[in-house]
């Protein structure tokens, strides 16, 4: 393979700089995050901001993809002493696909022995919490979600309607462990996958984003999607679903993992599907659990596994406009309806769960019955299955294993909400992790839309992680700039609901930058911004001119009739005149305010 | 000016063919609609969508820039006898910027005498349905309103959460007059644009869309606004307002007018302002009389007057973050506080009123004090503000004019709903008419979605009509394309609002959009959605052959892993063993189902 075909894009974003927080507990972690400077002029220190984008951006750190990764997990798993290095599973030809020769992705150069559990030992990160330990990636996680709320303590008021939900003003390692060990949520890092920067998926921490990439039968290759993973964190993607369905399965996600800073996820039954020729029926448990062994020696961090699409849900399904979409839950409905017997994912859970708990592969119980479309929301199929997923939840946490559960597809905006609830009550608050939801059917080519508006108010409800929509979604494969714009998306959407449940620190970015744009701080604004590449390209489409991100004013309005310039004045005017002091009269019901008359219409 | 800067998009979107239907009361008009053709194996009729755009997908009708459209509402008007043609007022050079020569827009070339009320007689359609007159234009919008709604009743059970609206199952012209008497909802339509489609915005009809357009002193031309505007309401703009802001605007406006089916809007300040070289101090109550007579008489359905920023809200201001970013609302405070007096437009109110009055301008009531940031929303400036639109609401009212109210700006989610609370609560359930709004600051140059998410939220809540945002906002100029992405995101914000309301024939698009879907009718799908052309476009992307939109399976899964026809296989499979047999043994609680643990962590 051509070492052209291995380039990844790196270098920092404009004006940031990786910075690293050490641990109290644990002193040997570093904490990445990334400051943003700002300019002289505003007297501001930098913002920081939460950084998933991993070593790609750090130009101290030179990226190899074949080498992949440094590996700092790998001391704090060997000092924990419960796991041990396997021979491992030898790749197979059907993990590939049967291919070979010119056709068949090389292996990842470097090949490391896989760790196992000791003899039954649950080495998760909900058995830790549980047994009352903090792990380093516990402390990592802390420290990583803290972002400038000491800064926020001190300057604001809380604010939000958080529905229930439990955010701290501040986030202290045992904080962590206690929601670990509730179950209210996880944090993925598979002891195969030391390369993780260790990052929370729950209620009570900052709303999480996942980019879906993989190949397909019909296209892509793997060093597209590497640049795609890498690309996805760049713009903040917190974790990566590799949903890979064509061939060489196997050695892309090798590549994809050995570089991945984020927790990867997969489907597992695609590939096990892909070893039986494509032919659902011909599925067995033993394939499906070699699959499992496969990926959790690879690191896979979680599985999403669709048990909870029972042989008596199928018929639920029947009257549907959109049957079932999923495609994990339609494989499985067909082999429970070939072979008219219950889904050996559900017959199995347990031992599913015993290998999860070997490699600490969080679960992400998969909705096969999500709704495809409004009419299709909140039906009897979609909640029966989310009822299952409740008593799954309960036999992998008695399993010392970690879950997440996903949710919905397409709903209108009066449904969403009873989807967060129900999930609340069934599944005993773990962590929900929801596809948009899509809020109408009408526009494919912009489902990144209908599905960020679904996505905002869902998180803002409660949904812990959402799962990105891109503007291909039902049309076609994403693209590299349909991942940045499904990503930023996102990001948006993610944010908006940090802001609407009353994040502490969620304003301060932008509080930033609507201080950058009332100062007519041009760089700052686009600096400040998720996407400062896209912002100061549009800027300069109408004001190309260096001189105009100084002026004060903008393209929209031009110096005349510019309403920020217009705000300045008046500051300043007031000041003159002693604004405060007509402020304070005005508030004391001084002459100048005319009583109101009430609506007539009331 | 050559000929070919004055082409504009015409013909019909795919699949589509524009079709009229006939009033009952009013037996000579025509209301347009849009069929959309489905593919034979479909074996269901055309779906009809709601159209916008006018003249210019009928290619029935020449469109010829130079001549304006057709102008059916003439004979409406004079039909009621009780206006008269008026000399007018003669355009000045100031109207233009005192721009001559090349420079000068030229004129449009036909100029019909403008008509006014006669002798203080209000001929506004609030004081016909006051009087108990249906007017064509309120059969008109009761014929435009019911799309669907006739198939709906037969077929679907109602559903949504309506916040206390009153929709009704079919809209009746009795119902428009009604809710235009209580001031529910409006019809823009001044009697000098005789060229209008009526269109109504109120809480209990479909959710409208505004789209912007307009020069500024630093870019655009004429017939880049005459494209505009035509490339809005081809896409689905409901009204569209011209904000110019730099010279020409009255020959720009006229061009604009005369060849717009759909209400146009204005800030009349804006050119008022030119009027005085762009000296806020400078304005006076008599430049801006004479500015709002001249628009009138053009035909300009709606006025935005800033009348609600008074001198005693201006210290409110001081110690926000953005202060005050509505351009209209930054100069009357700057006038204010010049003068040290209170605003013109406060206290010559009911003059304005009597303009309105006699060419049935409609009042959008400008909240010159919304929130310019996170920071900013919900504060005592923009809230006080709010309370004295209530007020002015009233007078409006008393003098029979129509009046819809302006709302923020931008506002984190969990704020949104007190804005439509409070608006119905003061203004007597005006149709409040919002901008976004913006759920966070910190993503320019996706302001269309951080604002599409709150424009979703607080049409559900009951606002009447989105002003829509573009990719743009605060960083340059729409150009055309930004035009269009801003009217597709709005169209999904009203739509999605619509469903979530429970409009009872809303959801007959989505429905037969993913019947599409599922049945692999992928013209079908790409000629349902919102931007055919887009659709089709990313589909092509990854499956460019024709062969391929037959196909039953997409790029995403590929033929085997394709979800959709492995659920066409159970249903089938079904019919073959009974599915309707076996789903009424589960509903009885037959013994496939097992009993559910209760979760422990509730």
């Amino acid at each position: 393979m051509p070492l052209d075909t291995l380039q990844v894009t790196t270098q920092p974003l404009p004006a940031s700089k990786k910075v690293f927080r050490p641990g109290h507990l644990h002193p040997g972690i570093r904490v990445p995050m990334r400051e943003i400077a700002l300019h002289p002029s505003a007297g501001e220190p930098p913002v920081t901001v939460y950084d998933s984008s991993g070593p790609y951006t750090d130009p101290d750190t030179s990226i190899t993809i074949e080498r992949g990764l440094p590996r700092p997990r790998a001391e704090w798993i060997a000092a924990r002493g419960d796991t041990e290095a396997q021979e491992g599973r030898a790749v197979r030809p059907e993990d590939n696909g049967f291919v070979s020769g010119d056709r068949l992705t090389p292996a990842f150069p470097i090949q490391h022995r896989p760790l196992k559990a000791k003899n039954g030992k649950a080495v998760t990160q909900l058995a830790y919490a549980r047994a009352g330990i903090i792990t380093p990636e516990m402390e990592f996680v802390a420290i990583r979600e803290n972002l400038g709320r000491a800064q926020a303590k001190a300057a604001m008021e809380r604010d939000g309607e958080d529905f229930g939900a439990s955010i701290p003003d501040f986030v202290t390692p045992e904080f962590v462990r206690d929601e670990v060990a509730r179950g209210r949520a996880i944090i993925p890092a598979n002891i195969n996958h030391p390369e993780l920067e260790p990052m929370a998926i729950g209620r009570n921490f900052l709303v999480k984003i996942n980019a879906n990439i993989g190949n397909s039968a019909v296209t892509s290759s793997m060093a597209e999607e590497v640049e795609k993973m890498v690309w996805a964190i760049r713009w903040g993607a917190d974790t990566v679903m590799d949903l890979s369905t064509g061939r060489n399965i196997h050695n892309i996600r090798d590549w994809i993992i050995r570089n991945a800073p984020v927790p990867i996820g997969t489907v597992p039954l695609y590939q096990a599907l892909e070893k039986v020729g494509g032919v659902a029926e011909n599925l067995t448990w033993e394939v499906f659990r070699d699959t499992l062994i496969e990926q959790a020696e690879q690191g896979v961090d979680y599985f999403t596994i669709h048990a909870g699409v029972r042989l008596a849900h199928v018929p639920l399904t029947a009257s549907r406009v959109t049957g079932i979409v999923s495609r994990g839950g339609s494989i499985m409905a067909k082999w429970c309806l070939h072979h008219h017997r219950e889904s050996f994912l559900y017959e199995h859970f347990e031992e599913i769960c015993d290998i999860c708990r070997a490699y600490d592969v969080s679960f992400s119980l998969g909705d096969g019955l999500r709704p495809g479309s409004i009419a299709d929301a909140n039906d009897a199929a979609q909640f029966a299955e989310l009822e299952t997923l409740g008593e799954l939840t309960q036999i992998a946490w008695a399993k010392d294993c970690q879950v997440m559960i996903e949710g919905p597809g397409h709903v209108p905006m009066h449904k969403i909400k009873a989807n967060m609830d129900k999930q609340l009550k069934v599944c005993g608050e773990a962590p929900f992790y929801t596809l948009g939801p899509l809020t109408t059917d009408i526009a494919p080519g912009y489902d990144h839309i209908t599905s960020g508006i679904g996505a905002a108010m869902i998180g803002w409800f409660g949904t812990a992680m959402l799962c990105y929509v891109t503007p291909k979604e039902h049309l076609g494969l994403p693209d590299r700039n349909d991942v940045k714009i499904g990503v930023i998306t996102y990001k948006i959407a993610a944010h908006a609901a940090d802001l609407a449940k009353g994040h502490p620190a969620a304003q301060l970015r932008d509080d930033a930058l609507s201080r950058a744009r009332f100062e007519f701080r041009w760089e700052d604004q686009f600096n400040l911004s998720l996407d400062p590449d896209t912002a100061r390209s549009f800027h300069d489409e109408t004001l190309p001119k260096e001189a105009h991100k100084v002026a004060h004013f903008c393209s929209m309005c031009g110096p005349k009739f510019c309403s920020m310039r217009i705000s300045h004045d008046i500051r300043a005017e007031a000041q003159k005149e002693g604004m405060e002091a007509m402020a304070k009269k005005y508030r004391e019901g001084g002459g100048l305010y005319m009583p109101m008359p009430s609506p007539a219409a009331e």
